[in-house]
């Protein structure tokens, strides 16, 4: 766990600064691979420099997954997360605006790297970018309370075109400590995905809260 | 899209051979990416090479996503996609197994760039491994049948440990066009994530179809 209890909020704005311009770069990484037609020889030397930088980064490494950590600010931060992190560079990352309290979106753009079929965005990773966003709006405003997923299904009216596209979420009631929330994704031409969740508040157990700086 | 028109068996298995070994390599950075805690030099030093390197790798590119391909043994290749692409850096990559036509599993290892909760799978990106195992077994065979999702629910019993993992699907009825798949995702401890699914048989345009070498 990166430890923030000797930090101020400046030091974690610039160590995010540090990791995510770095993280930017890997993105555009694995465009680059996923894309190239270059030949053998710009291959092996692409890749010896891919390997010096790997060994650079792991001569001093945590141990584990980030988690979500707390900031000197009493915010959360997830920078590991594979859909919001900004330190993961299979995140795109999303980024989550609040409409309101029981509402939200993201608009992103999903390239080559997200394809299913043809063209188009894997189904699947719709399922994971609505998921997040679903469990998002369900959990917005509480740090001691987690927020799991029971159950959520998707139904499919037509492929996601690679590109801009846009996910909306909202609660649409609770009861007792069930929270029922829909959502959908949209490309340029419309809906094309549509989800319906339920997910269940947990107190969160004092020793399962994030470290608290 | 690569044109395999020119191409042998052989000239295939080397492409593949050449992007993987590379792939490989930038799948070991985006872990280390993650992990790391070295400073400012270090990393300023790291990101230079990682730029390089996708500067050399731009220097011949196709313009779009890599979809999918017909071998000139008459099997179909997704070098790209996001679940299983052998050159998609953001794939584990899946490797599905058949256990019988109407019966497939995987076995794999997601580490600290598939988080969600704390030392947990993002139960999103379980939906997603799962999504794609169902929709593999509902359009097993078909080179000329799409299948896309319909509809496909989960339950998610707990949360998945990062570490290895295993899901399993089966085709249990048909419908017409329907295909009605269930199946799960386990850690070690048992079953985490159960998934239902209604898939639909399309039969593919001719210009739809991917190319033919």
């Amino acid at each position: 766990m990166w430890d923030f209890a000797e930090s101020t909020v400046e030091d974690v704005a610039l160590l995010r600064q540090r990791y995510e311009a770095l993280t930017d770069s890997v993105r555009q990484l694995i465009d680059a691979t996923l894309r190239t037609e270059v030949g053998d020889d710009v291959v092996a030397s692409a890749k010896a420099e891919i390997d010096a930088a790997t060994a650079k980064l792991r001569s001093h490494q945590r141990a584990d997954s980030l988690g979500i950590s707390v900031t000197p600010d009493g915010g959360t931060v997830a920078w590991g997360n594979v859909a919001i992190g900004p330190r993961n560079p299979l995140a795109p990352p999303l980024e989550v605006v609040h409409d309101s309290p029981i509402r939200a979106h993201f608009d992103t753009r999903l390239g080559a790297a997200y394809e299913g079929p043809p063209g188009h965005l894997h189904g699947g990773y719709g399922a994971l970018v609505l998921d997040h966003l679903l469990g998002h709006v369900a959990s917005y405003g509480s740090v001691d309370t987690a927020v799991a997923t029971g159950t959520i299904s998707f139904r499919y009216l037509r492929p996601t075109r690679l590109g801009p596209m846009r996910a909306e979420a909202e609660i649409q009631d609770t009861d007792g400590r069930k929270i029922f929330v829909t959502g959908h994704l949209a490309d340029e031409e419309g809906v094309s995905v549509t989800a319906e969740g339920v997910f269940i508040a947990l107190k969160r157990a004092p020793e399962d809260l994030p470290e608290r700086a």
